[in-house]
């Protein structure tokens, strides 16, 4: 028996594109000989849909699509879609074939956390399904899962043994689930001991593709009775994964190095939001840091060197090495490079403001019209040349409100948003040693960062150190009073604690950032902006 | 008996502050001869928390408040907590009285639509609750409900009858229902409805004060056994409400006028913003034109005339007349009033980036420019003074994508973002009537709308026709084709439809807005950005 486990990239609400791949791919699988064709979670409609799923006609328009996928189908078609039954609406598997849906199980367990908000949308479904399929020339029971369903340890239920347990012989689960670092280990290690423990081959097919914030990898599994790992799809590509459960050959893991799998990630962050949003070119603000260098070297392998330009925005506060290594950075790339000097424009502001400034001190206020200065220039070559501008600013920065709103935090996606200064740092070295030679300037990777908004200035933190402590109380969501029991000291993690706190507005206002940690800002960190919680000032 | 209802305005997170505020408020209904002293839902800690309730040590902190209330409790009191249950959390209603926490109920009905997320957070309760309190030598039965239990057609179940069935004879609700318009009568009935039906009083307690881009009104209620209103507290204020039951004197419902219900509504909007985040003075850009005019005649209203400051910032397309209506507004509300001219900024920029247009034709980038000349000169006052911007822009134009970003989107409060342009001109309208004198120059009332980025530009669009439209597809959530079928011109719909589609990356980092209708941009409305779903394109 051969299940053919397409992982595709569909776009949101892109229904009737959606459903075109969907068929080509059908076709593909049968000619490769599949008995079983599956797709991943909600494939007709792209995920997440979000608020398009409270609009009527867009379920039934995703209806209308479903219903001639199934009515051109002949081989069993197992895929995803919603469903609206006594007025509820539900995240469905649908099998369909011979030119008619047959079955469709209702996804039971309903992710409500972190960037999931099945509950707004879906009803959940109550009872299991599964559907018996005549394949060569045998009855093959077949249990159907949907993504949320195997990680049912979080809802005290146990979904595998119960579909075991009610006569299923293989398991397929068809997944959304988006890529953080290490989730691909975390669903092995599930899916092994669901497939060992109930002796029952598990199947996984994943979505691949980027939607806002979120990138799905793919990387769909096929796992035999013995928990042992049978098939296994590659990260960030469409594939078709060909799971032969008679030849049952064991095979290894394929895990790739973290710097290349975030990298990767990105990659195809970048790409998908672009052709997904109808832009092909992207401009970049270089300014000889690690931060921006990194950011293009990313958008050079998402969208190819002809379609990146680099833009150097010097101030009298640019140091030459700056200037050089953003220069050198954009030869090693290959990208379009041009310098447009901020120095007249700062002066025109300081000119205009002087009689409101009235010879205050100089301070953040001026500083912040250098960083404003920049992202107006970067925004006028959007506007012109229809280029989308990448923003640069990472983690550490972003939580520490170390960056200016309207200025350098402009951009349409923020690409390292959800990487602290520590894998900034790792992925660069890693850009150059994949690359053979210093792509990223080394003196770019070496020197002390610096905004350069001031004569002298370096970043006021010592990253080795804040950085892993932001990622503490961030991606591992420790609290403060943790940390300083682990004996950090205690007015650091409270200065820290409570420049995140009084920088969530920035935030707010921040461009979408590319997530691959456990928990980025964005859509699945909902802090308020008005909060007067500290819980180290508190009693 | 008489009950004192509390609605009171506490901060997200500050539980300290808030317990202080509840001890005081009870002390003083005490004082008031009050025999039940009730406060609205999550009193201690505010609504919404978001993602404040993940964290432990707050719900500990939370909890430790809610025992040192019992502790000092004489009479009862009823008050809304967050209470942890066998690894659970619920939202709670806890009765207080003679120092200890005497019974507690679990809200049973969760919102988890538009600006609410509780499911995310609460497991729902699943058994009513009725507690007997002994009043004037005599036992009360009291049911207890928290906000959405009210509303349970939309559940299918009635908890009012169920409470009644179960032997209560009064119904109290704790609350923090969101102003929107129109809000306050569909309370009314509902309750009216539950009180008449069941024959039973039905006191209903809500909490006053802003909380990001959520108002909350007040406006507590009580009607007696015969669906008669007995009490009603005042909108957009703290006060403690007393309802006399054994008085149960009939009254007539106070409704204020729309536009000032909004009016003030966003009064309170600002007012809590600057309180709650320890800010006190604004700078707003005066264009001349109607919004930024209303938007500084409500902060006027809200922090006082010597805490607003407003900023001209006439460029060579300005008018003389936009500059003498601006001038004459800041004149007529008595606030500080600068010039700064962008024409010299807005040069440098143009001659910097000279080579990059290598003479392209003006357009759009150009005009944008100009927005974020003026972006970054208002930035650099609030920088430099800590004022806080109020950014001007109304529904209709946001919606359109009619605004730039990082130019007039830019502000830490969108006051009237929530308004279409036809509101604008009705609050307006209203704010001179209020007056008595044309408080807001008749002639940005009159004149046509024009951002004055080109010479001779008036705004593209005619807002008599277009910003009904946009409120049938916001507000009302009518589909495209619906107004289509209605008979609205299918060319206008594709248009108006598909620019509220391309233009939601604008939204996503727009500032928080104050919410006033059915349907804001913003946190109640989760629409992908990358999003090809085109109804009228579709098939």
């Amino acid at each position: 028996m051969k299940i053919a486990l397409c992982q595709i990239n569909p776009t949101v609400g892109a229904i009737n594109q959606n459903k075109k791949i969907i068929l080509e791919t059908y076709n593909r699988a049968i000619d490769l000989e599949a008995d079983v064709i599956v797709f991943p979670e909600l494939a007709i409609i792209g995920y997440p849909p979000q608020d398009l799923l409270l609009r009527d006609r867009f379920i039934i328009n995703a209806q209308n699509a479903l219903n001639e996928i199934a009515q051109k189908s002949t081989i069993p078609v197992i895929l995803g879609n919603t469903l609206i039954e006594d007025n509820k609406l539900y995240n469905c598997a649908f099998i369909c074939e011979n030119g008619e849906i047959v079955s469709h199980y209702k996804k039971r367990l309903l992710p409500t956390y972190d960037v999931f908000d099945e509950d707004r949308y879906f009803a959940a479904g109550n009872k299991h399904c599964i559907v018996e399929l005549a394949i060569d020339g045998k009855n093959t029971k077949i249990g159907l899962q949907i993504c949320e369903d195997l990680w049912d340890k979080n809802y005290s239920c146990d979904l595998a043994k119960e579909l075991k347990e009610s006569g299923a012989e293989i398991i397929i689960n068809i997944s959304a689930s988006p890529y953080r670092v290490d989730k691909l280990l975390d669903r092995c290690e599930l899916i092994q001991t669901k497939a060992k423990d109930n002796s029952i081959p598990y199947i996984y097919c994943n979505l691949v593709g980027a939607q806002d914030e979120l990138i799905f990898d793919g990387q769909s599994l096929a796992y035999n009775e013995n928990g042992q790992l049978i098939a296994q799809g590659k990260s960030f590509e469409e594939e078709i994964v060909m799971v032969d459960l008679s030849l049952n050959k064991p095979m290894n893991l394929k895990v790739l190095q973290r710097e290349e799998k975030i990298y990767n990630a990105l990659v195809l962050g970048i790409k998908d939001y672009f052709k997904k949003t109808n832009h092909s070119e992207a401009v970049i603000g270089l300014s000889g840091g690690i931060d921006s260098s990194l950011t293009a070297s990313i958008a050079v392998d998402a969208l190819g060197k002809e379609n990146v330009h680099g833009v150097s925005m010097p101030s009298k506060f640019s140091s030459q090495h700056s200037k050089d290594d953003a220069k050198l950075l954009s030869e090693n790339l290959g990208v379009d490079y041009r310098t447009i000097s901020i120095e007249s424009i700062v002066s025109s502001f300081e000119q205009s403001l002087k009689a409101s400034y009235n010879g205050s001190e100089s301070g953040v206020a001026e500083e912040n019209i250098q960083a404003r200065a920049r992202g107006s220039i970067i925004m006028a070559l959007s506007n012109k040349f229809n280029w989308l501008v990448l923003s640069t600013g990472n983690k550490t920065e972003l939580a520490m409100g170390y960056c200016t709103l309207y200025g350098d935090m402009n951009g349409g996606l923020a690409v390292i948003s959800d990487l602290s200064k520590t894998d900034v740092y790792a992925l660069s070295k890693w850009v150059n040693k994949n690359a053979g030679f210093e792509r990223i300037p080394l003196s770019s990777i070496e020197k002390p960062p610096s905004a350069e908004l001031r004569p002298e200035q370096v970043d006021p933190f010592d990253y080795d150190v804040v950085s892993p402590l932001v990622s503490s109380l961030i991606d591992d969501e420790k609290s403060p009073s943790e940390l300083i029991k682990e004996g950090v000291d205690p007015e650091l993690v409270k200065d820290i604690s409570n420049r995140i706190r009084i920088n969530e507005y920035k935030r707010r206002q921040a461009a979408p950032g590319l997530k691959v940690t456990s928990k980025a800002f964005g859509m699945g960190r909902r802090v308020p902006i008005i909060n007067q919680y500290d819980e180290l000032k508190h009693d």
